[in-house]
């Protein structure tokens, strides 16, 4: 496995391969978990060469959010990525990403203001900047991104398809704890009994089928108002958004559940200081 | 000369090149004149394949600007690119390049705001997105700007150190007409008293170091003064500004024009309905 800590370093390794081989990349921030393995693993069967980058974006987060505090454990990630047969990690610090000033910001409307944009303004474009920046140093074919940020997956699918960015988006499906916790570098924050109700995120989720079933009228609100009020019973939940939202185009729905042909709940929920997100896409195959 | 109009055609075209040729790129909004082709001759010299493109970008144009009567000649410059031997034309139409709105921008802060970018709102924005798209539909390895648009080539620099862009910039001398007018895909614009009138933008840019020379302790302030009395000599000239900045990183100037170690003067004037703009960067090399 290369590690490079600089882009010069890296370029000068990866040209050889350049055309050559297909390149899959797996951007993530660290703090490694299954969740990011299984994007390595789905890297792998497709392409020659995978590119694992860990870099922690100080541009993504808010300023009274969790850059300082974000886990780090370089040598455990390392060894994970070595035990997954990744071919090359890029980890820059800081400097080497952002050695001035940053005056350009890469944007999207539509998309960044809704749902976790409402509560972290300027987050997606950090996201965005930092995605487009790591696009252009590894220049992969493929890059990898878990379902669990599906407003991220879509803000990046829309930004590669506007800007014509030459890589193709590859949406990984979100891995969960055996007790249905999703994946998340961020569940090392949480208490013991925080942990245990954390769990009301993807319980809420599966409640969907049974309150459609149990009511065909079910209106967009009311299964908001069931999703919120079942995360409620767990008793140090504090409520971000519940949103249901057409999908893939993430517009405000009104009406009955039944008559949208795809929709999109997103939760988003605090436990003491530490921000949780979930969600499921339901998509009808009416007969 | 390989004529495209879709970027799979084009795409599908230079993937048999791609890590084999060095591709040289020149950006166009077609009229083309002597600059451009200038442009191409630079990139034929150190390029194995150039490619021009011809895209009147909508973006770039305010809703009062001159979208809609801007210069078309498409059957003229595509004979004027194969006489100076342009291997490859990219010529798109707005739905190849825009084919539903867009949604993402590329803005650069600290230069889009000044100068032209003060009277053109959300131009440079434009034109970073479009030629953000561009570099990565044509995915060349140089690109080459003429420097009678300086902001723009410092803008594109900007966005390019900033992102990582995998493209090398070349900003090319600006080339002018025998009495001094900038050549412009705009000057077509212009009646023949106001074509004549036009030289005083060169002339005045000329004035600089006699007025420098005639007063050692000139302020920029002074010197802004004299440019623009010089402009207002021609009868029809309409000042939208004439400044003078820091160079090469655009910053305001105050106190004695000697004590700048480089700066840029950049005027914009509008003859009737045309806006013509130039500049000169002047340069000490102190003993």
């Amino acid at each position: 496995m290369h590690i490079y800590r600089t882009i010069s370093e890296y370029k000068s390794y990866i040209s050889q391969y350049r055309g050559r081989s297909t390149i899959g990349f797996v951007p993530t921030m660290g703090s490694l978990h299954e969740g990011h393995l299984s994007l390595v693993t789905q890297s792998k069967q497709a392409n020659e060469i995978t590119v694992a980058s860990i870099f922690v974006n100080p541009l993504q987060f808010g300023p009274n959010e969790d850059y300082e505090r974000y886990p780090r454990d370089e040598e455990r990630d390392l060894s994970m990525l070595q035990r997954v047969g990744v071919e090359v990690v890029f980890i820059p610090n800081v400097g080497e990403m952002y050695p001035r000033p940053m005056q350009t910001r890469v944007s999207i409307v539509g998309i960044s203001e809704i749902l976790c944009g409402r509560s972290r303004p300027g987050h997606f474009a950090g996201v965005a900047t930092v995605v487009m920046k790591l696009f252009h140093i590894i220049e992969p074919d493929f890059a990898y991104f878990g379902k669990k940020d599906l407003q991220q997956v879509a803000l990046i699918e829309r930004m590669v398809s506007d800007l014509n960015v030459p890589v193709t988006i590859v949406p990984c499906d979100t891995l969960r704890e055996p007790d249905g916790l999703a994946m998340s570098s961020r569940n090392v924050y949480l208490s013991p009994s925080e942990r245990q109700q954390a769990t009301i995120l993807h319980q809420a989720l599966l409640g969907i089928e049974t309150w459609m079933n149990q009511d065909e009228n079910l209106t967009v609100l009311k299964l908001t108002q069931l999703i919120k009020q079942k995360i409620q019973t767990a008793p140090d939940a504090v409520i971000d958004y519940v949103e249901v939202l057409s999908y893939p185009d993430f517009q405000e729905l009104t009406g009955l559940v039944a008559q949208a042909r795809s929709f999109l709940v997103a939760v988003a929920v605090k436990f003491g200081s530490t921000r949780l997100i979930d969600n499921r896409v339901i998509t009808f195959h009416k007969v």
